[in-house]
């Protein structure tokens, strides 16, 4: 093998050993580190950041895959390896940008944006964090000055998160999601159903709870040799290596609907990283996904396309029943199938229903485009947040940390973040569409409780991809249009509308 | 500072740090790791291992510790960093005396011999490993020719386990503690009291187990929020930091006998790992424990001097029978107090009582040497093995699993390891003994679960000052003399004759 080519990937090889190090480092600081050991875990998760970090930006790294990347090297190579060193070139080129200095001081700023972030939440005063904030909008300033992004400075944001995706094709999809989703949500809040839903009083212990997680994800797919599910805070999926991916959700609430569909949106990711490419790529950069908002198609898929659906609850709600010692026996299936599609205008993002979650995050969307593009400033925002809610979903914030500081992202420099979210949703559900038309018997499939050949369509036409095209490019392969809210929509109505008819 | 020292300092403080990182890719791989994450696991803890190493052996760092070590430089030094300079030169000075060379053979050789040892054990036959024991023993002799260690070779590699003990010094105590032992056994097997004896038939949930050992930790002393008691095959302590220190057991038996003992040893880990140097000496050479035979004298000195005592179940006894819904209400604090002091000379070491346990390391420590100084050969082994069984215990061993093959020690390249478990033994009785010296209370604390004021004593006396003295210097300053086997063996008399009266 060309001796360059067997340093990169030797480079790459160690670079993924850190990947797992780093995540293993995070997992356990989220679910069994005793409390003081932060201060260790700190040092620790910072060494393995600064090594890896260093082998990526090394002048040898760069300069053997430049050299491979070379148009007369590049074809001498078998075709896995010239797509490996083309992506890398591209990967390091951009992260080459950004200098040393520039990373350590955004590290330092969000640092305390972070803990300003927390305590204005703690005193309930947006004023604590607002002038952090005006830091972290000139240190996305200066990043956006190191590259040249075709198009308004809000796409070089994007591209970090969204390879290749713009303003304008989002604008387009979100001004058309936006209008429907508010007249969606009026139609809907003006039904007499509407007006007579009460919220799902279902309870489980935490064992109970816990042990049907289990049974979900297994169902679902995840092998017990490759998979882990623990408690922590806030639910994430995490991978040490191909073969150990964990996700975490908790039982703290007496009803089952945040763990069971945590759980599930959770496992969604796991799925697909269980099934990132193996063999030549595995260790390499076309190992991982092209896009958050591809990820988040994965998660969005199994949460609502499947477990939001009736004839999934036909298969697993008596297995519910069963884990609850029989005490949700005088609750029908019916009642908990119109529980998990309440449709309810709220203030916070993580808590909202399927079908106004969308808005909360178009709402980001333009808050966000508005700080960059200097339409409004760092003090104009809460109003123009609590304004945006008011128009949206008919909702106000009656204070800052129910309306513009109950996110983390901001205080920790990701800006152009919050669109890949409705993104999972809009390709979720392009996906599902596209599976439909391939397949007759999904729902029938669903009803039995057989998933695997769900997990190999999105392993065939997702997961086994990894890196190799882009999140748009991939799409278009798998359903022959790029981002398109149509099927979304779509969906919505054919569902939401028969629940709240009248 | 000194630039030096500062170096100095900081290389130690990441080598801590890769410690730490090491430890928690060990902790998990024995806790929770699903079980096809073992060869990412394998990489992870390579890479970890190769990049300590490469620190350790790094020649900047020995030069500045040289620069540092001269009579003219250390001097000038505050007197910590004198001690961490001096300790430190002696450690890379040792460490440097092996070839980089041997380091990777001797890492291929013991990986094989591993797996020849797990096979031997599987199928039972002692001829699969034999000739993988001749390697190991190949390469202790080469080992030993890097040093000049005065006295028998087998003082070389004491000194790993050991530092500064020698045979000498250890058969002047084991020669009398076998032939008292031994008569004990005697003595104690031909009693009325041992014919009758029955096996102890208690039972607890594995719940009711975990509740309760829990509870027994937080009472010695271990801080909730420094600590976790987590479950694996074999119990084990370990540090990810000085704030992060965890213990394991497990309660896969139904006789809660295993886990609460072990579960008592490894705090006794627990507490000297909390309570080695903070400030000036953290993350220093000097923030660690002198030896082996130090550190399990704290497992034992908990397991043992303390908690196979009448006073402990005094108190512990009913807080146990309230944890098994007082189904234990019928079985008296006298009947347990018995059950775990049984005697029952028996086949395996990690089985074996107080009593005899010491017998199993005599034979151990004698079959070593005879290796070592090629008294005897590998195939000689076998049949020595059980020979000596029978002459000290009166038990021989059936099959090579239960005689020889027993202890993975030596197939991972241990020799010299074993004397250190009753170094522990005699150093625990020695220190408790010295306890009692200077208070007159200490059975009345334990009694009322009071153990604060004991743990301080170790403190004072043992866990303070980590590294900065051989283990034969702490314990002569502690207790006045070094190494002696007389008060383990007054000990025991006091405690098992009158158990085993006529």
């Amino acid at each position: 093998m060309n001796v360059s080519l067997e340093f990169v990937l030797k480079e790459q090889k160690e670079l993924s050993t850190y990947g797992g190090i780093g995540a293993l480092l995070g997992w356990d600081q989220m679910t069994y580190m005793p409390k003081q050991g932060a201060q260790e875990r700190a040092e620790q998760t910072a060494l393995i950041s600064k090594l890896a970090h260093e082998k990526v930006i090394a002048d040898p790294f760069y300069n053997a895959v430049t050299k491979l990347a070379k148009k007369s090297v590049v074809s001498t190579l078998e075709e896995p390896y010239q797509h490996v060193v083309t992506r890398l070139k591209k990967d390091l080129e951009k992260a080459r940008k950004v200098p040393s200095s520039y990373v350590e001081k955004s590290a330092r700023i969000t640092t305390m944006a972070y803990q300003a972030w927390e305590q204005a939440r703690e005193h309930n005063q947006y004023a604590h964090f607002g002038p952090h904030l005006s830091k972290i909008l000139e240190l996305e300033q200066e990043y956006i000055s190191f590259f040249d992004i075709p198009g308004p400075p809000y796409n070089t944001l994007l591209d970090d998160y969204e390879e290749g995706m713009t303003v304008e094709v989002l604008q387009k999809e979100f001004i058309t999601l936006k209008k429907e989703l508010k007249a969606l949500v009026e139609q809907i809040t003006s039904s007499r159903t509407y007006e007579q839903q009460k919220p799902l009083q279902f309870t489980m212990d935490k064992l109970q709870q816990q042990h049907f997680c289990q049974i979900l994800i297994e169902t679902m797919g995840l092998p017990k040799n490759r998979t882990r599910l623990d408690v922590s805070t806030h639910p994430f999926t995490t991978s040490m290596g191909n073969d150990d991916v964990r996700i975490t959700t908790n039982f703290d609430r007496p009803n089952p609907l945040f763990s069971v569909f945590s759980t599930i949106h959770e496992a969604g990711h796991a799925l697909y990283e269980l099934g990132l490419p193996k063999d030549v790529y595995k260790d390499t950069v076309i190992g991982d996904s092209p896009s958050l908002g591809i990820h988040e198609s994965q998660s969005r898929f199994w949460e609502n396309m499947i477990a939001r659906r009736h004839t999934f609850w036909q298969y697993f709600y008596p297995l519910m029943q069963q884990h609850t010692n029989h005490s949700l026996q005088a609750k029908s299936l019916e009642t908990w199938y119109q529980g998990i599609n309440q449709v309810q205008p709220s203030l916070i993002r993580v808590e909202a229903d399927e079908l106004t979650y969308c808005l909360h995050v178009i709402l980001r969307f333009e808050l966000e485009q508005q700080m960059i593009n200097q339409e409004i400033t760092v003090n104009e925002l809460p109003e123009k947040w609590n304004e945006y809610m008011d128009e949206y979903l008919g909702v106000t914030p009656k204070d800052d940390v129910t309306g513009v500081l109950q996110d983390m992202h901001w205080s920790g420099g990701s800006i152009g973040y919050f669109p890949t979210y409705a993104i999972g949703s809009i390709y979720a559900s392009q996906l599902y569409h596209q599976l439909t038309k391939k397949r007759d018997d999904v729902e029938t499939l669903i009803q039995q409780g057989q998933f695997q050949p769900i997990v190999d369509w999105l392993h065939t036409h997702i997961h086994q991809y990894g890196r190799l095209y882009t999140a748009d490019a991939l799409i278009k392969k798998t359903c022959g249009e790029g981002l398109n809210a149509q099927h979304f929509l779509h969906y919505l109505k054919e569902k939401y509308l028969p629940l709240y008819e009248a």
